[in-house]
């Protein structure tokens, strides 16, 4: 993984959100326009013994956002316009991995696609799949939305 | 708050469920087509002091599948099969609070509406809008998607 | 309808765009934040008497737009950065109706959301939602996407 | 292209539909879980000489509808529940193309995504991606809705 300015960006910004920490999410894989997130801990567990829709929801939205922050200048953050969500199979397994990469990145809106597997006994299986528009963030806080 | 078969349905699969729980959701009302979700804990917090993105992703497609739960006979449960968010405005507040109705109940699909308010100083402001797609979950635990 | 500045555009480049003109397409009411449009020609029939989604889909897509273009300065165009739409009930009538609002329009990105009717002796039925994003089009013809 | 059974049901249904032969479409690839449909005739021009956002999404809705259609035995129709679909750059060409194939085919919903090329002087450029639910029609006609 190469530390550049985007990448020192997204760590920074992973370090001070609390949703994603709480959950137990970890940062796997970080490149210009490509993030792996790794594994929810027991907070994302469904009850069939099935991960939860909630968690691959946030998990796939906060992977496509980092994805999206590395392909912007300056470290400035990200914001999502909107993304949609297609869940394919049941999300069997001990634990989830989401893989973002950036389709398409305009100068003032970045659509990226992500995959959602759940991992069971060394077998990854493609549960859902994401498509988000993203758009940098004004650089004053984001108390004024786009 | 009628407490009908539908409804108990409902309130059995929550108390089951690791995710919301954990992150402190609770049900506020629940009627037959309508489910309304209060508020994420600490857990839920962004880096600005806005509540995450992931966090409103969550809560409204629990709160849509709730609602849409309550359209089903014999406390079946049911799967998300898509939904899409769009995000309207910082979610700058206290509380979040996710309201769902049931826009129309086929006999084998139920679209669900949620919108997502962010609660500060007694205001509430319209943060995010999401349509879902839910099916009614085999009768069989939810190994096999439909 | 009132003639204003944004109107004479959106009235302006419908006048200049093949497609919804060669389906059939006509504008019934326009105001700022809101256009009905009115109906397919024979065109727009689908197989078993009802409407294509294919149509319901342009419509759609084509009342949402006009709606953005009712907020934007000056004459400029937009662009449909992206949508969703939900089918509700078989589209099964004589005309079309597709009804837009603007949900929320920011500086640099417009929300919609469309409501698409079929008309039948005296009747309307909802068979369609869409929402949709939509960005003030750059002030050159198109040819870069933003 | 191989003429089996379900083809023929797709070949069949073209026919019969107003909607995409008046639009100028064609197929020209058909496949078990994948179809190609080509070019719109001038009905299709845009204002600017690139190719309407509507007949973008007309083109891509059938092509992902007839793509579910070779999945569903015995010449059944389909429906499609809901879609979204992304436009990533100008489609600025002579010719669309739609590509469309199955992501995953369940019992009772097919995902299918779509990919949708401008083409000018031998060159394509990706201009819109689609994902699409789809379930099979009621073997009634489909006064119905699922």
């Amino acid at each position: 993984m190469l530390i550049e300015p985007a990448q020192q960006a997204v760590l920074a910004s992973f370090k001070h959100q609390g949703f994603p920490r709480n959950m137990g999410v970890s940062i796997v894989a970080l490149d210009v326009g490509r993030c792996v997130l790794d594994p929810f801990a027991d907070a994302a567990s469904q009850q069939h013994g099935f991960f939860h829709g909630g968690a691959i929801d946030a998990l796939a939205d906060t992977a496509g956002g980092y994805t999206a922050m590395t392909m912007v200048d300056g470290g400035r953050g990200v914001l999502t316009l909107e993304y949609k969500v297609n869940f394919l199979r049941t999300a069997n397994g001990t634990l989830l991995v989401a893989e973002s990469a950036v389709l398409r990145a305009g100068r003032s809106v970045i659509v990226t696609h992500t995959d959602v597997y759940a991992l069971k006994d060394g077998q990854r299986t493609l549960c859902a799949a994401m498509k988000q528009s993203i758009i940098p963030a004004p650089t004053a806080p984001a108390a004024e939305w786009p």
